[in-house]
């Protein structure tokens, strides 16, 4: 399968290589494996790739590697900034259609973040403007979800996330809730602020040699998941910010959009604990039922 | 460019990423980008790859970047193992006709070998069986080329390469060897074994989970570079390997295999310093002009 002749053509090795996976016995894999070989050598084959290109990008791939670590993932970051990510997320949505719109998960989400109660504060050292959040978790027949997890996250306007930073509380800036009984939640955050990728390895590397910007509309992020229906990861965005419409890694959804409200100190409203000007935010995320269980 | 609703296919997607590269000064940066994003959107697209698979590329991608370092380079091995690296090669190969072929690099050359004198051996320690390589640099007109540099290396008999041991001379096994007037060059080395690629990583995991072996046929790399001429990247091939056909990164050609010949220990052709049995291996080196210059 693999000995190459003289009269040997680009196609042959192709062939050569996805007949090498003739023996594999998990169709899917093979399935993948086979496609990913003949895109990967379609890529090469129609620019010509050079050995010195070659080695650029083997390079690259070698410095994601070891700048990637617990808290650092430059390979999703690589996905994200390629599209990749958007894309995947997109297969899937064709299949899952009716509820709030899905975006990347991103490199920051980690596990563990504290359990908080029903208008709660995630905010736990300075960290930007205070925002109410709140809203509700439905079917798509309008029907509260009670019980349904949400998990938080997001920068302060440091641009960080929690987990960027070696000092300050871990639990800072993100937080799980769960719905009441009328599907509600309501939490204390900050306005969260455009903050830029993180651009100081290869993937930035890239984002500039090839004239992009590495900047994203602020947002928060979570996911939300209940029994019996499709957990939804997505983003709420800023209305008001200044990169909605070239997002570096292609995610804003116009569906996702929502306006964070100025309010006044002496606003009635205004959450315990929170003290000076305020904003408001209201968004339902809307689950639908896991396919076929 | 980047803003996407619900009506949005993934081919929008696609063409929000390729339009994101519009300010890229470097033309040919800015085709390889495009390409590259085409060919692994339409990748995921045709196998509808799910978050879980997409999941899954990650952590494999991680974990190369996990286990590569200074002398361990698991992205150079995903290439060789999928047939990229040959095919890079090949396409390099079609611009370089009438000279030896060539084949794959592999991930463990390293600069710096030792410098030694016509006819010296590479064997610093016990390593297996001698085996006296030797030929000449020729051009494609059978005219030898003096001083031409010889950078080779080979695996002992445990298998491994040099670099990929803690312990013993960093020098064995390896050497950079120049031609004299009449274009020849000779060493002392052992004849190579059969070895696996290293298994205990990605890749190997890979491999193992597609049906296939690790394994490469026996063979002697050599760079063979001279000025005025195309450098040459090969091996010399064992005749009697049992992988010649089913070679785990698809290195081998027909031209580039050789018979190690035995020799009892009385033939008077013995090279100095070796003891007992041993082999010979004659093998040319035929390098191109340099393209245009």
């Amino acid at each position: 399968m693999a000995e190459i002749d003289e009269s040997t053509t680009p196609e042959d090795i192709t062939d050569a290589v996805v007949a090498s996976f003739d023996g594999c016995r998990d169709p899917r894999l093979r399935e993948i494996a086979t496609a990913l070989v003949r895109h990967l050598h379609a890529f090469a084959l129609e620019v010509e790739l050079t050995g010195e290109e070659w080695l650029a990008g083997i390079r690259f791939l070698t410095e994601a590697g070891r700048i990637t670590d617990d808290v650092r993932q430059e390979f999703i970051l690589l996905s994200d900034t390629l599209g990749f990510s958007m894309l995947v997320d997109a297969i899937a949505h064709e299949r899952r259609q009716g509820g709030t719109e899905s975006t990347v998960l991103g490199p920051f989400w980690v596990s563990g973040s504290p359990e908080r109660g029903y208008g709660e504060s995630i905010v736990e050292e300075p960290s930007g403007e205070p925002a109410w959040v709140h809203g509700r978790v439905l079917d798509p027949n309008g029907n509260p979800i009670p019980g349904a997890m949400l998990d938080v996250w997001q920068n302060g306007d440091d641009m960080l996330y929690q987990v960027q930073k070696a000092n300050g509380n871990p639990g800072n800036l993100r937080g799980v809730f769960t719905t009441r009984d009328d599907g509600a939640f309501a939490f204390v955050a900050v306005r969260p602020t455009d903050y830029t990728i993180p651009d100081d390895g290869p993937v930035g590397r890239m984002l500039a040699a090839t004239g992009r910007h590495p900047w994203r509309p602020a947002h928060l992020h979570t996911i939300v998941s209940a029994p019996g229906f499709e957990t939804l990861v997505t983003h709420v965005f800023d209305s008001e910010s200044t990169y909605l419409d070239s997002d570096a890694v292609f995610g804003v959804k116009p569906s996702l959009v929502r306006r964070f409200v100025p309010r006044a100190a002496d606003d009635q409203a205004r959450p315990a604990g929170v003290e000076g000007a305020w904003y408001s935010l209201e968004t339902d995320f809307v689950l639908v039922p896991s396919a076929s269980r």
